[in-house]
């Protein structure tokens, strides 16, 4: 399914690069599978597309995702980092499907100016509400569903609102489990064991993906198909390969890793993936910086840096072999512009060329060039790519020596916000702040 | 206008990190004024701001925006890295202006399915179309050109293409000059003292923004007044000292710059920083690398490399003080999400202390924060914001010792595209390439 080449970067591997790393790898894929490794209590979503695929939740999705159809035009999903970053990804990618409704983002932020943005966006049209949020009281989602839930509520009703809003969240705990049960809102779980970055596969995704008209079955099949795949571990394994080169460059010191594709509407999903692998390997001072860039725009821009500036970057190429639609090059009379030779080859054809043409230079000029293929932009594939990445970033994670499923981090700019804001218990940590402002 | 705080950076900062670095900038600055520094002959844009206020093509620029907002509901906007991103960055961060035309980017890639999205999005709507390209030759914006020139011929005959087709590009020279000559397109320069990516305050930036309904007044304005602020060199310089703070950092090791900001429409703003910073420093094996994040959605994905990751980043945010709308966090009987403590609180002051308690989490976890504020998101405000940036970089390559106006690097993927694709004159190193892949 997907597709590992390192050509272009086998000259920067030391010999052993992946025969000195089998039996880590071995033993991260054993982590993975037994969960006996650091955030072992993590790694429910190794077994996610066939649990999905299974279980008792995905005909409720279904039929949710059809309800709202029928509700309404529009869906807010309200969520913050890995309760948003996996549906927006793949809604960007693949787009809204037949009969989908439109999503909106919001709650993932504190702007003012980008709230009544979605307010605006959504104009008269009927909506409803997704709120995803195991705990309910982060304060972005929470204070997007207030606002979003008085809206319903003047447009609706109380009843007719609770008929809207669709809640995501943990399956007996938190604020956000008690108010669904109390008030009678659809109920969706995050489950323990999958933590956010990696619940894309989980109603967390699936609900809103499915109301936007997009092939959740496919995405599941794809990532099940991927993970029979990688299952077999060895060294032709894709993932392996992938953890292990990552890992001996970073020994390297090619701290950077930059994912590039050549499909602007890769974009969000390369923010997920930078949620995947910086939050799962940046920790105790160590991790790959992860960036990414979208050719061939930033050709044009950071390719420059990429070409000539420090060598401490690696590029890992995500590559679709087929466009959608296809499109020729047309011809023009007189050739001012020289590219008469390119008429009536196909656009796809170009794009490929360049992507090549760029994998030398890249080389040529000290950057490791990764290559990630995929047969097409369909939900399959995509599928695949989401278990490929999850799966190959577990590995990453034990292979570097941390907990790849914590982000102990994230607490520390909560905890100064809470203070300045007045929370009651942040009393002393408001005083100590206050003296630094 | 743009100011420039260090509290949160200082204790990262040698003593002599400004005071040792005064002389290097003061020849900088005059590098800058004269045009007798590296690159010289591109340092038209540090008078940019007057010139285009005195100018004779401004009033050509908006009687051409004017009449595309007569003829058209939509502006197809053709051209590549700082052939759009500069225009990009504004039109997303401020927004249609009223009576403006919707903005739509194409010529940015070689995908398939971008362009068609592009055709689908202008749907059954009037359209008109501004080629920007300095040559004429660039090969994404010249497919894409091929393509919207057969589109609008096919909608409103040769006649009526030509009238709806606005050609920014070089005064004398070049592919697009002469069709543009040849076809009586209405051209806009592209001057020759400006590179690209400084470019966003000639037509380049201009005519579409103006088209956007953009106060491209008030934009140049801001711009003006910023100048005049940095031409005043010296020890309280908020370019000198930027440029100064990162240059001091990069020689610790801090080689990594993250660009933050807390409302989601500057997304493009930092990719046009990006291009700005990484392709006018990033050459000879230097350069800070450039990266960018998205606040707070990013403190829930980003958030735990920067806070815990390897130790060699730095962090600026650009901060506005005031959003353009406000918003009251509603109260909730019940407080189910343990929030009610903030209901009144208008959003506005919550994101405030999210980036004060966001700014010292970093800088105790050894990240420098240095803050750019503005007082709001207006068009003189990013005006002043683009300016300011520009003239910071131009110092930082200076102090750096590169040329900051050149871009040599860009050129390799190029010629192994065409020569990969066939182009004739490139048989020689079609061969070459071949016999790697």
């Amino acid at each position: 399914m997907v597709r590992l080449e390192l050509k272009r970067a086998a000259g920067f591997l030391p010999e052993d690069w992946l025969s000195g790393r089998l039996d880590a790898l071995k033993d991260a894929a054993e982590k993975l599978r037994t969960g006996s490794g650091a955030g072992g209590a993590f790694t429910g979503w190794v077994t996610l597309p066939e649990d999905a695929l299974n279980g008792e939740e995905l005909p409720r999705v279904k039929a949710a995702a059809k309800r709202i159809q029928e509700q309404s035009k529009v869906l807010v999903v309200i969520g913050i980092g890995g309760s948003y970053l996996g549906a927006r990804a793949v809604y960007e990618l693949l787009g809204k499907g037949e009969g989908g409704v439109e999503l909106l983002f919001a709650g993932n932020s504190l702007s003012t100016d980008d709230l009544m943005g979605v307010i605006r966006a959504i104009g008269g049209r009927d909506f409803s509400v997704n709120v995803i949020s195991k705990s309910g009281t982060t304060t972005e989602p929470a204070v997007a569903f207030r606002v979003f839930k008085e809206l319903l509520e003047k447009r609706y009703g109380k009843a007719g609102a609770r008929e809207r809003i669709y809640a995501t969240t943990d399956g007996e705990r938190g604020a956000l489990c008690a108010a669904a049960e109390q008030e009678g809102y659809e109920r969706f779980l995050v489950p323990d064991a999958v933590g956010g970055r990696y619940s894309v596969l989980t109603a967390v995704g699936l609900l809103p993906l499915a109301a936007a008209g997009v092939d959740v079955d496919g995405l599941l099949s794809g990532a099940l198909a991927e993970r029979n795949v990688l299952a077999v571990g060895g060294e032709d394994n894709a993932a392996w390969r992938y953890a292990a080169a990552r890992s001996a460059l970073y020994e390297q010191g090619k701290n950077i890793e930059v994912l590039a594709s050549y499909e602007p509407s890769f974009r969000m999903f390369t923010e997920w993936w930078k949620q995947l692998f910086g939050e799962s390997e940046g920790k105790e001072g160590k991790g790959i910086f992860p960036a990414g860039v979208s050719y061939t725009a930033d050709l044009h821009s950071m390719g420059q840096y990429i070409q000539e500036g420090r060598r401490a970057l690696f590029e890992t190429v995500v590559w679709f072999e087929r466009s959608r639609e296809t499109l020729a090059v047309p011809s023009q009379p007189g050739n001012a512009d020289g590219l008469e030779f390119l008429a009536g080859k196909s656009l796809s054809f170009v794009q490929e060329q360049a992507m090549e043409g760029t994998a030398l230079a890249h080389a040529d000029g000290g950057v490791p060039n990764l290559r990630l293929t995929v047969e097409a932009v369909s939900a399959q594939q995509t599928g695949a790519l989401l278990y490929f990445f999850e799966y190959a970033c577990g590995l990453s994670g034990y292979l570097l020596g941390v907990n790849p499923f914590d982000q102990p981090g994230v607490e520390a700019y909560k905890k100064n916000m809470f203070a300045l804001l007045g929370k009651p218990g942040y009393e002393q940590r408001r005083e100590e702040l206050l003296g630094k402002l």
